[in-house]
This record gives structure tokens, C-alpha cells and sequence, in this order.
């Protein structure tokens, strides 16, 4: 199924985008634009049809819940290096989406008392009730990504996480929540471009961090945790994707198709009335 | 203070729609636009430019809470009864803001484990952190309203609960939250029109509930608990503003114009780097 109101998306994005069986991340071209025959410029029409029959179908998957008439939900994780794109996409994509149907939770360092937890705790806690669409800004899977890569847990713990993750994500998905999980993916060069431009515009110095380039020289060893994550958690009931967002306009497009599809999937309608529609109208007409 | 993005709105929100000394409920007319000179037509354009204005305002002011540079959060409040157009304003005025900025919380009828602490316990730990607007869709009101109305405490708790108002507004005041307290007023006839609308419709089928004609039967009461409530809490340092409401266009700009011009007197700054910015870019290039 592909999103209908994208005009010139013209694939699957759960398919084309999916990480399967002898997927090498490395061999992906994040300058691409795969399933989409548009250019910059029509991608912001796309992307504004798009955000109004995402919008449309959010409010009935919430209205079906208030009403008790859907366990289904939405859970959209995002993973990247920095400066990839995972606020523009939050800005862009899930911002054109009613507040009152977005549950957004920004991981960030572990406090000590979530370290003094496992590791799913403080996620488990932000999960989406039914109706919403919950969005992971970092999830748990950082836990095995700056994890893995930093050592932050003995290596024994860390390979116990990928199938934690996978029973923990079947379990969700089996209560009725559609997991997408997302890795925006840059070239090592667009980020330093991206860390320059930071450095560059006073009003984005407040988004660098000296840290930014420690992670950075870091980078093979962060590809490799992810060719890891994937191998290991890439599952049929929550698999992953990797969106090229080399190009944001692209990245933004891309993870609106997986919304709108997911959804799309869920096909939720307005739910009838639970009440007795004469006699309410009745009742109302004599106040 | 104007909100000086919307072009015609004259006026300060925050002082003309604002509950002083004297204030009667029941003499203000829902039918009218305050402070605003163009009509529905014109807002849509000035709903435009003031959500623009909004959510750079957000930015600077969440830019500067990320290098701790402020303690300044807003919480804006919102009160009504049912149909008056709370969802609207979240939708339509809060989803312009970029929703990383944005702690929206819903207040249900509490649960058991809620009703057996203090009333202001599960709102303590929903105030907004520095650098975001927090949002309260009803709020610790509620137990000084319906708890008021439908007698769910005793009547010395409920008078009780005016102090403790305060002084919990007090003390978010004293701490960098700017409160901006709205109460949407709707008239009793527009109500009836509303709900009678989500009878009418299959798609508003799901926002009726048979008890909202019960509440409605307390509207007398109801008006007279928010009298009430805005004689004991409207202060100095967290004012009540009555919005007038039957025009859903004039209420979202109003709110909007009540937010703008709270984070106008904030004047949030891009805050400056906290690193040596030739330093870094030479260690960026280096990578």
C-alpha cells in the first residue's frame, strides 16, 4: 500500500525502505530519494497533502479509542547520528499532527535513578496508550547503540538486550501498537557540514556541543552497532527502516509514508454512537 | 503589549480580557471580539503570522533553557465548559509550536490512586520545565469546579483549595513559570448548538457523551463556581482571562495573542555559545 495522497510517491515505503535479511548499511547511498519521482519542490506539496490525511486519519485511530473501539496505536522510533534530522522530522511530520493525538518522549542521558534500573523501565513508562501516535525522540535502543559503542555496560548485558528488545517490542506489538522504527541516515560529510553550519549561525550555536565531535570520531564504530542493532532486532512484527536523509525534504516525505501506510493499514473509522441519537437530541432540545 | 504579528488586534490580550476587582461573569458577552478589529477572514491571515511569531518565540526560549540559561517556562491554562473549544485552541494555536517545546496535559476525572493523594499532587508533577509552554487541557480547577457543583469534597476541603491555588501558583510564579490562566466562554444557547451539531454529524458522534447534558443542566452552577474561583484566585502574579468564545475564531486568536505577548515580555535571545567557536570549527575540519 502506498500513501495515496503523495502524488509522486509511487512505492511501498515499508518495503523499499525496510531493513531485511542481508541488509549491509554501509551500501546505502543517503543522498538517495528511492520510491519518490519528485523533486524539492514538489515534495512540499506531497508533504502538505500528506500531513492533512495523516492529521485525518490520526483524530478517527483517537476517536475509535475514546470510545473504547481500538487497542490499536502508533509508535514511532527514531534513531539517528546527530544533526541527522530527527527534530526537523518531529517538527515537520509529527507537528502537523493534533497535540492531543502525539505522545512525544526525548530520551535523553539516563538519570541515576533510571541506571539503577533495567534498562526498559523508563521506556516502558512512555509507551502510547491506544489512539495516540507515541514518537521516541532516542529510545532504548540507545542502549545498545552509544551503549555498545562506549561501553557503558559489560558486553554480556548488552547482548541480553537485543532479545529483551525484541520480547519487549513483541509484547507491545501483540497489545496492538504498530512500532515503526526509523534511522535517518547521513553521509559522514553531511554531518560535518551540518556541524559547521551550527558553528557558523548564532541562532544554532545553542545546538553544538563539543561532545557532538567526540561522538563523531567515533563514527565506524556507531555504523557497526547499528549493522547490529539491525541484524539482531530487525523482526517481522517490528523491523526496521533506514531512511537516506541526506536530503531532509526526502527523510520528512519518507517517514510520513510510513506513518500514512501504517495507518492506512489500521483503516480506522468514526466510530457509532455508543447512545441512543433520537432521544439525546430529544433531551438536548428540551434544555 | 501587543502581540504586534497579528495586524488587527489592537489591543492588550492580557489586560482587556483580564478578571480584576469587580469582574461579573454572567455581564460578559461570549458574542463579542474584544481588542480585535478585522473580521473572520482577516484572523485566518493573523493566526497565520502570530503562530510564525509563536514558534520562533518557543524556539529562542527552549534554545535558552538547553544551555541553562533560563528558568522561564509559560503554563497556559485552560478551563470551559464542554464544546467551548478547548480541542481548537490545542489544535489550532498549540500545534502551530513545534511540539518539542510543547508539555500538553490532559486532566481525566481522577483516578484512585490520584483521589487518595491531595488534589494538586498530579498536577505538581505535570509543570512545565524551563523552556517549554506547558499546556493543562482542564486542570487543578476542576476540584474547585465540578468538585464544587457536584459536592465530590466537603465543603471545607473545596474552601480550602483556594489557598492552596495560590500558593502553588505562588510558587511556580516564584520560579520562572509565567501563568496564563483562560477560561473559554461560551453562552448556554451556543452550547446547545454544539452539542446538537455532534448529534448531528457521524464524525462528532464519538465527542458526545449522554452525561454532557447533565452537566449542562448545572450550567447556573457552574457559571457561579467560576465566579467563584475567579474572586478567590484571579492574583497578581497568575490572572484569570475570560475569553469570550462563541466565535472560535476570535478565541484562538485571543489565546494566541495572550501567549505572544506573555513570551514577548520574556524576550528570549538565541543564547550565546558556551565553547570557542574557531576552536571547534577547526577541530570539526580536522574529521
Amino acid at each position: 500500500m502506498t500513501a495515496t495522497s503523495q502524488r509522486y510517491w509511487d512505492a511501498d515505503a515499508r518495503e523499499i525502505l525496510r531493513v531485511n535479511e542481508g541488509f549491509v548499511l554501509t551500501s546505502v547511498d543517503p543522498e538517495a530519494t528511492p520510491g519518490y519521482s519528485g523533486d524539492k519542490e514538489q515534495s512540499a506539496e506531497d508533504l502538505a497533502a500528506g500531513a492533512q490525511e495523516l492529521s485525518e486519519l490520526q483524530e478517527r485511530l483517537y476517536a475509535q479509542s475514546r470510545v473504547d473501539a481500538t487497542d490499536a496505536s502508533v509508535l514511532l522510533v527514531l534513531q539517528a547520528m546527530d544533526s541527522a534530522g530527527k527534530g526537523g522530522i518531529i517538527r515537520h511530520v509529527v507537528g502537523s499532527v493534533d497535540p492531543q493525538g502525539i505522545a512525544l518522549t526525548s530520551f535523553k542521558k539516563p538519570t541515576p535513578e533510571e541506571l539503577a534500573q533495567d534498562f526498559l523501565w523508563r521506556v516502558e513508562k512512555r509507551v502510547p496508550e491506544p489512539g495516540f501516535i507515541g514518537v521516541f525522540d532516542r529510545s532504548h535502543y540507545e542502549d545498545v547503540l552509544i551503549g555498545r559503542v562506549r561501553e557503558l555496560a559489560p558486553p554480556e548485558e548488552i547482548e541480553r538486550r537485543y532479545g529483551a528488545i525484541n520480547d519487549f517490542e513483541k509484547r507491545l506489538t501483540d497489545a496492538g501498537t504498530r512500532i515503526i522504527k526509523v534511522m535517518l541516515n547521513i553521509s559522514y560529510e553531511e554531518q560535518r557540514a551540518r556541524l559547521m553550519e551550527r558553528l557558523e549561525r548564532p541562532d544554532k550555536h545553542w545546538k553544538y556541543n563539543p561532545g557532538d565531535v567526540d561522538e563523531r570520531a567515533m563514527w565506524p564504530h556507531y555504523m557497526s552497532a547499528y549493522q547490529t542493532a539491525f541484524e539482531r532486532t530487525s523482526t517481522e512484527y517490528a523491523p526496521w527502516h533506514v531512511v537516506p536523509a541526506n536530503r531532509k525534504w526526502y527523510a520528512r516525505l519518507a517517514v510520513q509514508a510510513l506513518l500514512l501506510e501504517t495507518i492506512e493499514v489500521i483503516d480506522p473509522q468514526w466510530p457509532p454512537a455508543n447512545f441512543d441519537i433520537a432521544e439525546e437530541k430529544e433531551r438536548l432540545a428540551a434544555t
